[in-house]
C-alpha cells in the first residue's frame, strides 16, 4: 500500500511524490535486451512520459523518471543477469544519442529539485563505473547519434566510448555556452581526471556548443574511437565481445530476482520488512530503525537474504526521504536485534568473497552507505540497549555526523538488559570504503595510526560506552539520567540551524583526507554547480537557463566573482 | 601617481577603489616588533579604521583593510627581516584575540565583495603557512583572548596554537550557529585535514557558538596547549625560542627593503616599471604585458632585481584588477623582451637555491602564480614575435586557460623578426608548483608521462609554433592570416558567456589530479561557502547574516538541499 501525494505543486517548489520502485516491464524509456554475455540498454525516451507535467522529453532528453529506470536496469543487470559481461548503452532514436537533462524541466524546477536530481544521476553514473570496476560488467557507450550535455556525460561514465564517424555526429558539453551553467553530472571531472583531456582543450571543448566529432574527438581523448556507419554494428559487437572476454563473471550462474519491495508509506511513516521510519514533521526529523536478522543465515542465494533485503529497503528509504521529505533535516538512526546475527551474516558474505553474488551484495551495501555519506541531512546514530550496531550496521553509525551511546541501560525500561554496545568487525576494516577510497574508520582516524590500531585490536568484542568513547568510536556517552535531554537537545538544535550551512558543513567534515573522482564530483564540482544554479545569471528571469529557447539572449551581470 | 575612485557605492555593489600598497609606518591595525629572532605581530584594530564607511571594527574584528596590512607584514618579514625565525601573532586588546571578519561589513557587502575578500584572506593565511614551511619563519598563535570565527582561523594558519587557560577564553567557529554561513577562511578544512580533529568532534565544535577552551580544546586538538595567565608571557617566549631554534635562517644576513612600487593608475591603464595593463571596458578585457629584463643579471641582492620587482608588480596588478575591475572578465597576457635574459635571471636564482633571498624570490613568484590559478578571470596567453615566454614567464602561459602561439611572424609588422617562440626551462620543472603540489606541466600532462618526458627533452630550446603545438604546450597555432580573427573571436566569445559558469568551469579544469589543503580550500570549501552566501537563508532579508545583531532570529526555509 502506497499513499502518494499528488503530483501537483512541483513548479511551486514542493515537488511531487516520487517512487523509485520500478521494474523492466514498466519501463517507458529504456529497453533491456540480454544476448548471452552482452546486454544492450537502449534509450528511447517517451516524449510524453515526463515525471511531472509541463515539459516534453524531446531528443532523448531525460528527467528523474528516465534516470530511475536506468538505475533499476543497472541494479537488475548485476543481480538478475550474472551471465552479462558487457553492457552496451545506445539510443533507439535517429541521429540523437541523448540530449541530456531536459532544459525546460530544469528551468521550471526549484533549486532543491535540480540539486537532488543531479545527485541521483551522479550516483547512477558512479554505479555504472562501480559495475565496470567491481562486477565484471563493463559498460560500453555506443554513441550512434549526437550526445550533448548529460548525454555525453552518460557516455563518460562508460569504460569505452564509440562514436559514429560522420560529418554531423558529435559529443558536446554545451551547458556553459547555451545555458550558463555547468554540466550537472560529473562531466568536467571525468573529462579532466578520468579521460585526461588536456586542460586547455577541455576548456575549448566546453565552450563550443556544437562540440567535436570524428578524428578530432578521438585525438583529444573525448571518445575512444570513431567508426563509420557502414561498419558500426559489426564494430560495436566486436568491441562488446572483447570487453566481455576480459570479465571474470561466472558461466552458468543463476541470478537472484529482485522481487518487489514490501513498502507501506503513509504521511507519517515508511515501513518495510527490516527498516522503518517515523516522520516527525514537528521536529523536522525522521526516526529510522533498522532491524537486524532474526536468526543466523542459512544461504545467501536468495532475495530475502537479510543483508540484501535490508540494503534494498535502506536504499529505497534514503531515496524516498531525500526526494520527498526536504524539510525533515535530521535523520536519527537506531538498530534492534542481535549483533551476533548481523556478524554471522557479514561473515558468510566475506567467507564467500569469491562468489559473484556475495560480491554483489557487499558492493551494493557499499553504494548504499555512500548514498548516506552524500545525503544532505544531519545524521545522528543512537546506540541503545537491544541494538545491533555491529559490523555492516556499525557503518551506519560511522557514517553519522554524531553518535550517542548510552552508558549502561535504561533503568526504568529494563534494568537487566545488556548495556548498550557496539562491535567493530571485518566489515568495518576494508570491504565498505567511502567515496574517498578509505574506510569510515580510516577517515575517522585520519593520520592517527595508533587510534586506528587500537580500534582494530578491539574488533570482535562488544564495546560498552566507556570503551567505545575511549576508543573514539562515539561522540558522547551520556548515562540514563542525561540521555533523553542530551539527545533531544541535539535534534532540536540541529533543526534550528541554517539548512544550507549544515549541508556545507557536513559535505566538508564527512570527507577529510584524499580526494577521488567521486569526492571531487560530489564535493567541488557539485558545490560550484549549486552556486551557479542559484545565481541570477542562470536562474533569474533574465538568466540563461530561463531564457533558453525563447529566442532572447540572457542578460548577464558581467561581474566576475 | 594614483588616481583613486571615491569610496562611495560600496553598498550598492560597485565597491570602492582599493589599493594594496601599504607600509608599516602607515599601519592602523597592526604593529610589528622585531626582537632578534622573534618578531611579534600585534593586532589592535582601530574601530574607526574600516576601509568602507558603515561599520565599526569592534572586538578586533577585521575587514579587507586590516588584512592588507597583515599581508604586507608577512611579506616584509620574509624580505626585510631575514634574521626573524619565529613570528608570534597576538592581540593588543583585553580578553579578545580576534572576533573574525566584521559581520556588519559582511552583511552589507555585495556577494562579489565577500567572495573576493575571502579569497585574499585565504591567500594571506596560505602565505603564513608557506613562510613556516619554506622560509624558516614559523608562525605561533599566542591566543591571549577569545578567538572566534576568522580569529580562530587566523590561529589555525599558525604552526603552533597557544591558548590562555582560564574559565572564559575559548576558540570557536560560530559562523554556522550564529550567522548561517561557513567559516570563510579555510577553517573547516584546517580543522579536519590539518589538525585532524575527529569529524564528529569537529561537527560538535562548529555548532557550539561559545566554542571550547582549556584542556578540552587541547584534548580535541583544537589548540596545542592551554597556558595559565600567570605563566603566559614566559611560556610564549619559551615556545617562540624553541621554534626559532629549529629554523635554518642565516645569522647576520641583510634584508632587502621592499621599496614603494612605482605605479600609475588611470581609468584605462595600470603601469609599473615592468608590467603594464590596458583596461578595455568595451571588450570586458585587460591586455597585460610583462616586459622581460633588459640585460643579464648582475646581483640579486637588491629590490630592483628583475624577478623580484616584476613579481611585486604582477602581484599588485592581480590584486588591483581582481578587486577593482570585476567586469573585466578576460585577461590577455603578452610578454616582450629577450628570452635569454629571463632564463639567465632564472638560472642565477636556481644556482643560488641555498641563499635565503634567492629562496624567497622563487617562493614569492610561486605564490603570485598561484594567485593567477585561483583568479576568477579567463586567462589567455598570446605568444608572438618579440615575446619572452621562457622559464619563469612561461609559467604565466601555462597558467592560462588557453594559449595561442603565432605560427611564424607578422608579415606586415616585421617579416624579418624571429618567429614567435617559447622556451621550457628548469623553472618549469619543479620550483614553482601549483596549489595541488604539481608543476603546471605535470598538471597539464596529468598521467601522461610520455608527453611530459617529450617536453622535458625539449627544454632549453626555443620552440616555434609547430613544435610547441605538437608537444601540447599551446592550444592553437594560427598563422599571420588567421591570427587577428581567431584571437578576437576568443576574447569576444569569452565575454559573451555567463561569468559565473566560467568561474566554475575554470575552477574545475585548472585543478585536475591530486588535492591538497590549498586546493580543498579554494575548490570545495570556497564553492560551498559561495553557494551558502547567495542563499536567502544567509543573505536574504530574513537570513541569518542580515538578522545578526537585530535581536530577531533568522527565518529559514527549512528545505534541505
Amino acid at each position: 500500500m502506497v499513499e502518494t501525494t499528488p503530483a501537483e505543486g512541483h513548479l511551486m517548489g514542493t515537488g511531487p511524490h516520487v517512487e523509485f520502485r520500478v521494474e523492466p516491464s514498466g519501463y517507458r524509456h529504456w529497453s533491456l535486451d540480454v544476448d548471452g554475455p552482452v546486454a544492450t540498454l537502449t534509450m528511447a525516451v517517451d516524449e510524453q512520459g515526463g515525471l511531472v507535467p509541463g515539459y516534453e522529453l524531446k531528443l532523448n532528453s531525460y528527467d528523474l523518471g528516465v534516470d530511475i529506470e536506468l538505475y533499476d536496469a543497472v541494479q537488475r543487470l548485476r543481480f538478475e543477469h550474472p551471465g552479462v559481461r558487457t553492457v552496451v548503452i545506445t539510443s533507439g532514436k535517429e541521429k540523437i544519442f541523448c540530449a541530456g537533462a531536459n532544459i525546460r524541466m530544469l528551468a521550471a524546477s526549484p533549486h532543491s529539485w535540480k540539486v537532488n536530481f543531479c545527485k541521483f544521476t551522479n550516483e547512477t553514473r558512479n554505479g555504472i563505473e562501480d559495475a565496470t570496476a567491481n562486477s565484471g560488467q563493463t559498460y560500453l557507450a555506443a554513441v550512434n547519434g549526437t550526445a550533448s550535455g548529460g548525454g555525453y556525460e552518460l557516455a563518460l561514465a562508460c569504460e569505452h566510448i564509440m562514436l559514429v564517424d560522420d560529418r554531423s555526429t558529435a559529443v558536446s558539453l554545451p551547458e556553459l555556452p547555451l545555458l550558463g551553467v555547468l554540466p550537472g553530472t560529473g562531466g568536467l571531472t571525468r573529462v579532466s581526471d578520468k579521460r585526461r583531456v588536456r586542460r586547455d582543450r577541455a576548456d575549448y571543448f566546453s565552450t563550443k556548443a556544437e562540440g567535436l566529432g570524428g578524428r578530432k574527438a578521438v585525438a583529444w581523448r573525448l571518445v575512444d574511437e570513431a567508426v563509420p556507419r557502414t561498419s558500426w554494428d559489426a564494430t560495436v559487437a566486436e568491441r562488446a565481445g572483447e570487453l566481455a572476454a576480459r570479465s571474470s563473471r561466472p558461466a552458468g550462474a543463476e541470478g537472484v530476482a529482485l522481487t518487489p519491495l514490501e513498502k507501506e508509506r503513509t504521511a507519517t511513516s515508511v515501513s518495510y520488512r527490516h527498516v522503518s521510519a517515523t516522520l516527525d514533521r514537528g521536529a523536522g526529523a525522521v526516526e529510522i530503525t533498522i532491524a537486524g536478522p532474526d536468526a543466523p543465515p542459512a544461504d545467501f542465494h536468495r532475495a530475502d537474504f537479510w543483508t540484501l533485503a535490508m540494503t534494498r529497503e535502506l536504499d529505497d528509504l534514503i531515496l524516498d526521504l531525500r526526494t520527498n521529505e526536504l524539510e525533515l533535516g535530521t535523520w536519527v538512526f537506531r538498530t534492534t536485534g542481535e549483533a551476533e546475527h548481523v556478524l554471522a551474516h557479514d561473515r558468510l558474505l566475506l567467507d564467500n568473497a569469491g562468489d559473484w553474488l556475495a560480491n554483489e551484495i557487499v558492493h551494493y551495501l557499499k553504494r548504499t552507505l555512500k548514498r548516506l555519506d552524500v545525503t544532505s541531512r544531519s545524521l545522528i546514530a543512537l546506540i541503545e540497549p537491544g541494538g545491533c550496531f555491529a559490523g555492516s550496521l556499525l557503518e551506519v553509525a560511522l557514517a553519522a555526523d554524531r553518535t550517542y551511546q548510552l552508558d549502561g541501560v535504561f533503568e526504568d525500561v529494563d534494568p537487566d538488559a545488556d548495556p548498550a554496545a557496539l562491535t567493530v568487525a571485518a566489515m568495518n576494516l576494508g570491504p565498505l570504503p567511502m567515496g574517498n577510497g578509505l574506510t569510515r574508520l580510516e577517515t575517522r582516524f585520519l593520520g592517527d595510526g595508533e587510534a586506528l590500531g587500537a580500534v582494530r585490536d578491539a574488533a570482535g568484542k562488544p564495546l560498552e560506552a566507556a570503551d567505545a568513547e575511549r576508543l573514539g568510536l562515539v561522540t558522547f556517552a551520556p548515562d540514563d539520567i542525561d540521555w533523553d535531554e542530551e539527545v533531544r537537545i541535539a535534534v532540536e538544535e540541529r533543526g534550528s540551524f541554517s539548512p544550507d550551512a549544515l549541508t556545507g558543513l557536513e559535505a566538508n567534515y564527512r570527507f577529510p583526507g584524499p580526494e577521488t573522482l567521486e569526492t571531487k564530483i560530489f564535493g567541488r564540482l557539485t558545490a560550484w554547480q549549486n552556486w551557479i544554479f542559484t545565481r541570477p545569471n542562470a536562474s533569474g528571469p533574465d538568466g540563461a537557463l530561463r531564457r533558453y529557447g525563447t529566442g532572447r539572449r540572457a542578460d548577464f551581470d558581467r561581474k566576475r566573482v
